[in-house]
């Protein structure tokens, strides 16, 4: 029996569409899932006439590859992944590959890669992302774990990612060991949550103020679309507006209700920068609104009690739309600061030996927060591969500073007329932070060692100290 | 031989100042340190002359207690507690109580309550707040564990517990099973943070546009803490203004380099609330201000790179003080609006029945953050104990709405100066996003179900709906 070259297991939207953009790219793929029902439907659907073998036992499914074997897992997060892995592991060799594209917890990667690396298998915990049509015609890989096994799976993994638009260099690169691919994954999550924020807060403040209708709001995120704020989300939110509702003829955006979901990755991202000391304040604001939204009836009852200042917003319009996308730009740059000094923090903690550049490079296609600026990100860590942070570039610095009066309007505006700008605002305050020389964290430290003795440093000699604050 | 009613172990500062505390009451007390030398230090210095017995071993230790024995342990958080649990165990009888007063992660004292307890023996995770001082003279106590070992030593702590200045009651009280005690605790902390970073935040904002010599700062909060923000932190830090450097005779807190450090129990405050979905945002900016406070050395050279806005104040003295001022107390609301739902929300997930009343009044005085506020907090619970957040409380609507404008005007301020002022600003946009019947998650779910089918809910009917989001 002829053996084919890679199996996937986990027959689900995202599975189905990574093995049918495999199978279009010249591979021979052996399938198994769970229910033997839905490997039958796709074989008698969309796998039709391809290269493509529905097996129905792991024993069946393992056999039927090439050696050493290349295993990719989608299924859910969490127990899931470790009872296939359990399943699999009676019949697999020495040498054989596991792939885990679903979105796992980089900790759980790092001791699964550990577990079985020691039963010398290899283990690659990759990210996935693009969604379902991403999976199908080609996604933004992140894979990071078993070095010596991402050789034997590039050829396949760098077909089937998405192409950057600016150099068609494949969106996949080997991130670094044990949890490291799912690490960057988080991040881009996070990323994603900030940007969708940003792009909400930025439709919020501009229907508060001058309340664009929903033609003018797509010519508007069009017009943004053609400039720096070019990106996957921004195009899909121009489009957005355009949506008629079947049932009462309204636009669809205004029917769906104010609650937004979440699935876990945001919140992890919030977590470990806490952990690792590398804050990311706007990502934390976007995993905040998130909930607070998710409070819809408690908000509606607030909204009777608390009252806001009038909206009372006098000046032109073409003033605050522009001022809002200065906003939206300057912000998306101090988030993407955050996210990427976040990466940088985290090799140094986890010792994945990360290369931002390349990370920035993979991201240009494929997966969700694809963006113009990607591009300029990837050149800013090219050209200094160690820079502090994304706003001392000198391009980064120029379009934040020369954004900086419009920012500030944007801003002051959303609180001068009690518009939620969470995000929009921490950005700026992170931006704040960070460019000040002299923060009051020498009060904080002057409080603490007056009722904790926790001593402080001084500006003028290093040392300790630790005053008696009650004599004068 | 007599037997003592109350053993200590772990004799730091904090067990010290306990243990003398403790003996002051009238109760007899047994020590034991790991290392004998500190003990010989500590019963040959302040607790000579009291009803203090040294020992030597745990096992002389436990034996000079009566039963069931009381045994308070004051180490560090972490392994060190179970190490100690472990050394006692042998020695103790059914019934005997174990106290951990440190700052134990309130899950550790889950584990070990239910350990503990299924060994016979009862278990209490305490929260000690006041630091040195308050450990001496009255700290606040939050206790929770085994419920039946309350009623044995509620005597005790409520004799060595501060006494509320408004109604003279001990600031104790029985929280919940489990790590309840310890999580009112950790919320207390990070409560704390923001209440910090507040005020600093409110230092710069008047440093960076007024400049108020030392003495006129000293007046400032003088003056505050004799109205609404009459508090600890407040009352120290304008003795903190007052407080000359020996070595160049300049004010103190100009020498003191603005690096904060933190110790944890905020950060898990911020990473427990994101986990179980009660936003605290002014909490979580205080800590990631900490966090960029630390890295000095980064923002001096950042602050070379990106300019900010000129200094250009023009309006008079008295209106950014009396901002200033209004800005503070009310995004102080905030944050214990936050905080207290945090608990509220806590106490459903965990099912710990916490009542909030109490827990604000047992904070009244002993604790660092101890203020006039708190006393306002446990009266509005106690008029209505299923209040859904601080703010909707006619006193706390009333005191914020009508501080509305000035602290719109102190944020605005902050954001055209370039002041950073992260938690004084993430205080406004949450008092504007709990505020908002709409908020702008529609368009994020929107997008979601665009790239991911994540599905919607709409405004006018129940269900969950997808749209194909490229058909018009």
């Amino acid at each position: 029996m002829q053996k084919n070259s890679f199996g996937l297991i986990g027959l689900a939207v995202m599975g189905q569409n990574l093995v049918l953009n495999v199978a279009d790219h010249g591979f021979s793929v052996s399938v198994y899932n769970r229910t033997a029902e839905r490997t039958h439907e796709f074989m008698s659907g969309e796998a039709k006439n391809k290269k493509i073998t529905a097996t129905y036992s792991p024993k069946e499914f393992v056999a039927s590859l090439e050696r050493p074997r290349i295993i990719q897992i989608m299924v859910k997060a969490g127990g899931a992944v470790d009872a296939v892995i359990a399943e699999l592991k009676p019949w697999l060799d020495e040498g054989d590959i596991i792939i885990d594209g679903g979105n796992s917890y980089f900790s759980d990667t790092e001791r699964r890669t550990k577990e079985l690396e020691s039963n010398k298998l290899r283990y690659i915990g990759m990210g996935v992302s693009g969604g379902e049509e991403g999976a199908r015609f080609g996604p933004s890989l992140m894979p990071g774990g078993t070095k010596e096994a991402y050789a034997l799976i590039e050829p396949l993994m760098s077909a089937i990612a998405a192409k950057a638009p600016e150099d068609g260099l494949p969106c996949v690169a080997y991130i670094g060991h044990g949890g490291a691919g799912h690490y960057v994954k988080m991040v881009h999550n996070g990323i994603e949550y900030a940007d969708m924020q940003l792009i909400a807060e930025s439709y919020a403040l501009l229907k508060s103020t001058i309340n664009p209708a929903p033609e003018e709001f797509h010519e508007i995120f069009t017009e943004w679309n053609n400039g720096e704020l070019s990106s996957f989300l921004i195009e899909i939110t121009a489009f957005i507006f355009t949506k008629s509702d079947d049932k009462t003829g309204r636009p669809l955006l205004e029917m769906i209700l104010d609650k937004a979901g979440q699935k876990g990755t945001g919140k992890w991202t919030s977590q470990n920068a806490i952990d690792i000391g590398a804050p990311v304040p706007t990502i934390t604001a976007a995993v905040d609104a998130r909930i607070l939204s998710s409070m819809k009836k408690e908000r509606q009852e607030a909204s009777k009690i608390l009252s806001g200042p009038k909206n009372n917003y006098a000046d032109e319009r073409g003033k605050i739309i522009a001022a809002v996308r200065d906003a939206l730009y300057a912000s998306k740059i101090c988030s993407y600061a955050q996210g990427m000094n976040l990466l940088k923090r985290a090799s140094e903690e986890y010792g994945y030996n990360m290369d931002l550049g390349e990370i920035a490079s993979i991201w240009r296609a494929g997966c969700i927060i694809r963006a113009k600026l990607l591009d300029d990100i990837t050149r800013a860590y090219r050209s200094r591969s160690d820079l502090p942070n994304l706003l001392l570039d000198a391009g980064f610095k120029h379009a934040v500073q020369s954004r900086q009066a419009s920012w500030r309007f944007a801003v002051k505006t959303a609180f001068e007329l009690g518009i939620p700008a969470a995000a929009l605002s921490a950005s700026l305050a992170y931006f704040d932070a960070y460019r000040s020389g002299f923060l009051p964290a020498n009060l904080i430290q002057a409080q603490r060692d007056y009722f904790g003795a926790h001593t402080f440093e001084r500006i003028d000699t290093s040392g300790v100290f630790h005053a008696n604050w009650k004599e004068k």
